[in-house]
């Protein structure tokens, strides 16, 4: 464990590369020594995201222009597309012994060959290395997280739902063939790529369901909650995007073992949590906003009774960049780098 | 049935006033002959809202100054705060026997007086009326609507509900005991009344739910959705607010009869609604958004598989100001004038 | 003139051809009998924009596709990106003779040859048409616009200074060397083609300028306000983007001849648009809003005194897509085709 | 200088003194004691700012309540309305001598008690600590600020465009009678205050200037302006309103004393400011964006050469309720308590 680590960030032009660097500038105990971008390579931060105009920053290097051998880290994030990630991740495996990798791609989230075979219709390129990768939940997996050398950072929507769910379904207290997760995302969450439907003009004064009835964040969702519930568990989960640049609002509804669950409900929400310095549940029959996490890499859950009897809705809120991707990668490397495990996420949130 | 009717709008310094007045304004065979606002009595429309600075209108008055007797309205739209239309419709249903009223509150829409007085939490002011009452959702009632003297108004949030579930629930195509509605609504749903968590700075950048477990809306759909199911209905109902100024989306988790339901769910839905000028029911597994009915009185309805057995997804989109309040008025106000029913109302959607 | 036109839109799948596709759908006398877009040939206008899946339209065509000679157009609207225009007007100049054309794009907005390749870097390609086209700034030019058979809509920027200035430029009322233009514009000015500066999380919650300095619609405005003042005239003029759909505020500061001009030019502006239904002047002091004007062909204008002797503020306001492009278009396809002016553009602003 | 000193925010219910608690909770040498707020009394400050929530903090005191002998502060902020400030500022200065005091509204910002009488319209109730009280631009009054006891910290509006022009006016490298400020704005800067005006639906979607003409930030404006420049200067500024929550930016048009200014204005603001902490001049013709600097106390400040002879554009951009209010509050704290003065500041701006 290094007094000051030496740290990189593969795919730094995105939207998670640009808040791991947010994070990272100002975290007591690294330093970034190495920012990639394949197609700005050659260019400063600053020319792809301003607001780090004031501070020093190494320039953005190709990925293949690396001196694993030469460069020092002690450990790299992946901050790269979806499916681009397992070759490099194998590659810096085998080159660069020494270095951990915290992946926030979702290559190395689903243990499964097959089940990463079903989702996302091709083999995985890497498949030695998916048993070594450690899923990065840090509330639920911690102890194994300070033992990983690959972690699997979980995606955003869920690391809001899994926290909402994970302790209910470990107690057995929700019916696990009943639960619907509609869930609403700000519009940073689809990321930098250039796409018309993320345009300005498309997107915002309005609300819409997208991947209705199947998307590939399901397959994260079945694999922990079946692994917490010790069966096979298939969710309901309905993504929406609404015309913000931050934040996860899912409502979930439940359905108890008693007539009225939802106080039994919040009462292991509030156990479950109750040392968690990221995790704060809130009164019950209170709900949480986005907003009010912005930023910052709280989650705020709030549980409150249905009319109807036997349910309970429970709502998570987070903040998909901080928690929900970057946030929760150094916190993460904060675990497996042997830090105090808030260091660098003090961050109060930013509201209004 | 007059060439050209005299209309008038009590409460028109609201936004479903305003929205009546866009409407009407360029409307082929109304006058509006009387606009009211009490606290800005005196005041022109263009001062209340300045979109209408080009256009002639009457100024606005205190309702205690209209006289009745003399004005010759032929319908008169109550655009006025809930549980403030009582008194009011009373004393025009007495006073002013040829005038037809469409209230847009909430005040006349339960048929039971022992249900009003449960959700609202005091007894009504003019029960002898509700019974007058004809509930107006155009496309369920046409033809009472065609006779109605009283016409209440549906909530924004009971009209895409309702429009979705209540074709499916006649046919006993869907499980009564297994909706839940996860509804998400623009600002000006609130209305124009001061609130703290109305401001901009407030609701913003952010998302969130309320009225969790229990909402007033929820009285209209029980009445609606038992009448449709010749059963007591109770569903599961939460509203959002969403940083935009118009629209709501309705995304509904229904249950159906067979195991894999929603084909048959869509063809129900679009075999109800073919003949329909304002609902529109998307290709099989197309969800609306909200943006592209904006302004117009279009709903648009989609129908997507859910991949969890048995289950189906339903998303209903409109603009809550247009369908969900003053567009649905004047559709309704069209047939009790005889009309044509799309008059003053075709309108293309705004967008972007 | 025809009973009902054959109008044609060329570009059908960007904002500017959305918007004459929203407008001619409800215009009482023209079909639309053509609708273009190279890239989505085949394709329904539903597939593009949603918002017109209720109602029946020619599916998109590729425009080499498109038979002149038989299909019958009136008048064909270009909506189609600057520079790509040129080539497309001198083709149906030649090969349809009876069609009279509207070109949405900047392409013979410049009357001089020499001032086009300056400000655009290259030679125009049709330059023995630049002197046919007739600029469409309707109110000014109305009518050379009625005799035109190519006519060159304004820019978006451009209608709303023009409109603030011309009368006083025209009075010699303003010192033409000390005016400065600062305008903002909502983000559909930018067109739906994808540039990562426009995705939702780059422009959402915040503001900047662009093109400080130097810009294109400069050309434009050079060119009419010389014409005005009889002398050259150069202003400063500073665009800037703000995180809304439609608008464009030109914040105007002006040097009159006295000590105190304000009250003199709003009474010349007052005057000068007395009788046009697309242009309402304000009274003294108060400014408009963009948002009273959304989706209406109306440009406000407001006239304040400064504090500092000698000048004044005019503030202009318009829906950058109506008034700014597709309205005024289709004001002048009236003129043209010899309807009505305000035919079909009757709408009153969407606000809220 | 304490090694821990004690604070107290009053006014901690709006938007200013919510920010300052975000920064102070997270300041290395600080202790928040004393948070009062007179209308919300006994409640917790997560009731008022949900985002507080999971952190320890005193609950919300009446203002009479406080016992300024006992309590030990060191130094207050006073983030109350206009107006309402001087009372209280003076009851301190005499009761409590050892607490130092920040003003965050604008009672004390003018030295001259009849600048102050003919701007808002009354006399100010303690004119004789007007005197004592010190500007709180922190980069122009370093060295008065840190012998301060009583500071007004500037407007949001004025320290964007002090810190684009004092060194300009002191230099004398623009002519002091030819500036135009032409000022936007994020909602927050409005406060909390209840007002129709400031509503979501009112102020979304849309664009507008307000105070045309006349505004009392002028006041500051021309008192510091005349200063810097050694002579009376009187500039226009008109301040608009944009649908974000946080950010100033102030486009600046200024002539120069050659015929391109623009380089050498660049030079003397880059040079001015080359060893700032929270100003950052961008390279000659690069113009800064609001979100590049939200949640950070940093001003961005661009120049840009203007094609009319004579004149430049200077654009400044800043987070209103940080470098704009609290911030560069919290920056004028560390002077006044012997701190460094970064610290507690350095959070990297939050974008996207």
């Amino acid at each position: 464990m290094p007094a000051q680590a030496k740290i990189g960030v593969l795919g730094a032009s995105g939207y998670t590369g640009a808040e791991l660097v947010r994070l990272l500038l100002r975290h007591p105990r690294v330093e970034i020594v190495l920012l990639t971008a394949d197609r700005r390579a050659g260019k400063s931060m600053a020319d792809v995201f301003p607001q780090f105009a004031p501070y020093k920053l190494p320039a953005l290097a190709a990925i293949d222009d690396v001196d694993w051998a030469t460069i020092g880290l002690d450990l790299a994030f992946c901050a790269l597309p979806h499916g681009t990630t397992q070759k490099i991740v194998k590659d810096l495996w085998t080159r660069a012994p020494h270095v951990k990798i915290i992946d926030l791609s979702a290559d190395f989230r689903l243990a499964d060959p097959a089940a990463y075979a079903r989702w996302y219709g091709r083999a995985h390129a890497a498949p030695e290395l998916q048993q070594h990768a450690v899923y990065g939940l840090t509330e639920i997996y911690r102890a194994q997280i300070k033992m990983a050398r690959l972690l699997a950072n979980p995606g955003c929507y869920p690391t809001g739902a899994q926290l909402a769910l994970i302790p209910l379904l470990k107690a057995e207290a929700t019916d696990p063939d009943e639960i619907v997760i509609d869930a609403k995302s700000g519009m940073t969450g689809a990321g930098r790529g250039l796409r018309e439907d993320m345009l300005f003009a498309e997107v915002s004064e309005g609300f819409h369901a997208y991947g209705v009835g199947r998307h590939r964040h399901m397959a994260e969702l079945d694999q922990e909650f079946s692994h917490a519930a010790g069966r096979e568990v298939i969710v309901t989960f309905t993504p929406h995007l609404v015309p913000m640049n931050r934040g996860i609002l899912s409502t979930i509804y439940a359905r108890g073992v008693q007539a009225a669950p939802a106080p039994d409900l919040h009462a292991l929400l509030a156990k479950a949590y109750a040392d968690e310095p990221f995790v704060h549940v809130l009164p019950f029959g209170t709900v949480p906003q986005t907003r009010h996490v912005r930023g910052s890499n709280m989650t705020f859950i709030g549980v409150a009774a249905d009319r109807v009897a036997g349910r309970a809705i429970i709502v998570a809120a987070l903040d998909n960049l901080t928690k929900g991707a970057s946030g929760q990668a150094v916190q993460n490397m904060n675990l497996m780098l042997g830090f105090p495990e808030t260091l660098g996420l003090e961050q109060v949130a930013l509201f209004p």
